[in-house]
């Protein structure tokens, strides 16, 4: 499991005095960062082969501006050549939003998937998510 | 069906050179307007009573700046006190994004849901998707 | 003068139930595409030849959600290789906010600014902003 | 002075590859949380008395996504009702931008602006930016 510290901003409001939901997936991506590092060391923008072909969320609870927020993120699932992101926002103990990111290895120029390499199934699979402790 | 005009913009853009996949959930929820409306006409912020319980978003193919681009609103399903949207991205007469919200009629003092009113569930009913023409 | 009208977003607005202040500048860049244009007819992201010097931005009234909006976007002032737009938000018949955009003409891969051209300079001064309508 | 670290994200970027502009306001208004803390120590958006007058981004070079980033916040001057927070981004000891915004104590609910209480003047005098070390 990774965890990010997310600050919350007061522009991520909205007016009904909440977070706005349309912040957690740049919460969610934000906090793939490290996924992304597996896959691309330095962050390398001119050969990314990562994209996402599916997310979703749910909100379980209303999150609020200026608490302690943490974004954990997990390894659902690894495949082929994809692989699903397991993730939640956590405020002061409660589990506000969930949600799962599907990953596509691609390979941008050629515009197709690509299997994962082993060494990196690995490493993701020291991130999977263990569901007896969720 | 409602349908709306997306005018893209630069800041929609990432590094990729495509538009942002976390846009897609702030088009989805501009378009869902009319109907916000339907619940609330004027759009009143004081008495809001409609909140987001789930959204997911398939990305089919790259999104890109400039190019003449519309959401396209149905209603996927009405439930006793909530519903889904089903809402897709188009872009030159090619499907890039689509996603169902689930909306929850809520009483936001009560902190309950509630009923959606049969009136509405008449209007909500006139833009229930048409599985034939999809 | 360009003007563009701006679909107002839930997801726009904070706690404070207004526009949030920190749409002004999305809104402002997204309204400079037709002088994006100007320089670069396609859009075409590879060959991209402007960059932002500095903004600023005074608000004058509170913007809300679900009002009539629009960006009106004149040029302040052309210089050798940089210019002026300067760019107001009305709703309602009211100016609620304006300001000013520093565009440089630059070249990306040179890492220098460069001359504009005379006939972008020509497009360029047909949009002067006309002090005495101001 | 405040440092905030800031964590960039991929959502972040633009098709030029680097931090797309809008982003600086985001940051900016984020780190003047402390500010905020002065005048509403528990961030309390039911009586919120703090708004954007002006603001002004200068930028000095490109921000890149995936490197350290921190926000610096100073106090520039302190009026009567109002106040200046200047703020920079560095990333890797580099200023990348700069910016001023005029903040003003204002009663939400009087719709006028009020005189800042003498130990908030004190506060905020601590942060005074030396201009020396500047």
């Amino acid at each position: 499991m990774f965890t990010e510290a997310v600050r919350t901003r007061f522009s991520d409001t909205d007016a009904l005095g909440h977070i706005n939901n349309a912040m957690v997936p740049v919460w969610f991506e934000g906090a793939r960062d490290p996924i992304f590092r597996l896959f691309m060391p330095d962050l390398d923008l001119s050969s990314w082969h990562l994209i996402l072909a599916r997310m979703d969320v749910n909100f379980h609870a209303e999150m609020y501006y200026g608490k302690d927020t943490e974004v954990k993120t997990h390894i659902g699932r690894i495949g082929h050549s994809s692989f699903d992101v397991y993730q939640e926002v956590w405020q002061e103990g409660v589990k506000k939003a969930s949600g799962t990111a599907v990953m596509v290895h691609y390979h941008n120029r050629d515009k197709r998937s690509e299997p994962i390499p082993d060494v990196i199934k690995g490493q993701l699979s020291e991130h999977l998510i263990d569901m007896l402790e969720d």
